[in-house]
């Protein structure tokens, strides 16, 4: 599946490398940054996602392609607008497209950098928004209908792009709010919205192209849109937990970082709910610490464990992945199939 | 003319309250701010010179209402992000988005409130580019060819979008440069994009849907977008005239602030271009100030009338206002055409 994952990536860089779109923009480090992101590489997992449901009801693959260099040149820019509100330096190894700009203008103007590179990076994150429309447009040219490509551009804009900007705004409310107002509920809520969503539409929109539903009825095209949610939900729930149960030599120094964020993580939010007042008070206030060493993780991995919150998580993930996996185990038997199934399990299996 | 143009606002308006797109984003303040300015008023030039210009073509106006209502939302976002950009606080009488979002985070969270209304405004930005794609796709609703429909989204995105977003970002460098450096061409360039691009785009999008004319390629399409382009080059140059020239009583406080802020107009470039250099100097060293007396204006007037400069602005302004006007002139002559003129005399004569 690596192997088949890597080759499709390289075709769907490819796709959007030569895409002529960004030409265009002017000047030209605001050109070079709206190419970044989305030509830094990264799994394409979004890509893959659309292009294998599309295979696994027969649809011709090639079909599903602008529509999956789309889902990632969307999912991209979400990322430069985040990582300006996140204030984060850094992405897949180089500095973020803020900075990046930032670093431009230290060199190039007298003027206010930082501001700058976000001014920018604004301004890159918003043709790239631009740019996903255009793509996901031109799947009329890979003999999508009209019609269904129409469906296709509306659903994207309609559903997934106010579910994901919801997520988002949520996410960042729920960082700045007192995490003893927040419930469980919430975060999944905001999970949902921001991950599942965009997964979600990859999923269908593979699907649909195959089945040409522009009206997006069809059960397999629901059903696929719900493995692929199911996937991201069990993701993510992974990620909290690798967060603090992962192993210090293979997840590296993040273990402990959503403790010193204090971040409203489903695992911690359950472990708060489920623990007597005492405990919970204890754990309360021991958030937001620069460092943990091991004995203090140990102390918060004991709260988590004890109070049953651990488990909850560990069996809600694998709540998901099951459905997940039988919603796969109803649709057709070919390779595509295989391939959704390897994936899902790489996603809620990974360590790090 | 105004008592239509207020009639069709109005029309424009109600068509935009009444989408129920806002309705289903989270956080409530966030839905808020999405339909703030979409909803503040305003002239609705654009959606008056899409409707017009299908009128003009004899196409059935309500047809253009989605596309009118998108180029509108479509513009609004890019006032939330420029208002970021340029730190504005005030917008229409009222407060920019994210100041509104700033002051609402005050109130309610215990945060940097500035940077969360940034943070904010971004997303309230983005949605509504999402919310004009997906306005603009319902053009299928009011009988408008899917064909036609795809065609007109994909040209907001692949041309609109990718110039006014350019234009907004050489207008942000140009800001930050030396204005010894920057020439009246460049300015002129950033000016065609910024503004001009949505206005033609406008203009195309109502005839080509009383045309049915995908390929944007009838003479009559292409003839009205530069009508349109032209009218707004026209009015760029009047504002930066009248940012000097204007009268104290009726534009308000407003004149001379382009010195203040050292802004790249055409008209303050001409002027150092023309002048002989001991007086180009000195001109220079007058930008910048916090304030201007009259008498300082009346020197800089002077130079700009001695130059040449002023002359030729307006000489500019007039061609390309004669240029427009040769254009209608050649059009089906009937009452949309008398709006459309009278629009133009109304955007190039105004004195505030």
């Amino acid at each position: 599946m690596k192997e088949i994952l890597k080759q499709l990536a390289a075709e769907i860089d490819s796709y959007i490398a030569s895409d002529p779109y960004p030409e265009q923009i002017a000047p030209p480090y605001l050109r070079d940054a709206v190419r970044d992101y989305p030509m830094r590489g990264g799994k394409r997992l979004r890509p893959a996602i659309a292009v294998w449901s599309c295979g696994l009801f027969g649809g011709d693959v090639r079909r599903a392609y602008p529509a999956a260099a789309a889902i990632e040149i969307f999912h991209n820019w979400t990322l430069v607008h985040d990582d300006i509100i996140d204030d984060d330096a850094v992405r897949r190894g180089c500095p973020t497209t803020h900075c990046a700009l930032a670093a431009h203008a230290k060199a190039d103007f007298n003027c206010d950098s930082g501001k700058f590179g976000r001014d920018f990076a604004i301004l890159a994150g918003d043709l790239q928004q631009a740019w996903a429309a255009n793509t996901l447009l031109k799947s009329v040219e890979t003999g999508v209908s009209p019609a269904l490509t129409l469906a296709l551009t509306r659903k994207l804009y309609e559903q997934a792009a106010r579910e994901v900007l919801s997520g988002e705004a949520l996410d960042v409310e729920q960082s700045v709010r007192d995490l003893k107002g927040i419930s469980a509920a919430e975060v999944e809520h905001m999970l949902f919205l921001k991950t599942s969503s965009l997964l979600n539409f990859a999923a269908q929109a593979g699907a649909a192209i195959a089945l040409n539903d522009p009206e997006f009825v069809r059960p397999e095209v629901k059903a696929i849109g719900e493995f692929a949610a199911n996937a991201g939900i069990a993701f993510q729930l992974r990620d909290d937990w690798l967060g603090i149960f992962g192993d210090f030599e293979t997840f590296g120094k993040g273990i402990g970082s959503d403790l010193s964020a204090r971040k409203a993580t489903v695992l911690l939010l359950k472990t708060l709910e489920l623990l007597p007042d005492a405990q919970a008070a204890e754990l309360y206030n021991m958030l937001g610490r620069e460092n943990y060493t091991a004995k203090d993780l140990e102390t918060v991995r004991g709260f988590m464990r004890d109070s049953g919150a651990e488990c909850r998580i560990i069996d809600q993930a694998a709540a998901l992945t099951a459905n997940a996996r039988e919603i796969l185990a109803g649709c057709p038997d070919n390779p595509y199939r295989n391939l959704l199934d390897q994936l899902l399990t790489f996603l809620v299996e990974r360590d790090r």
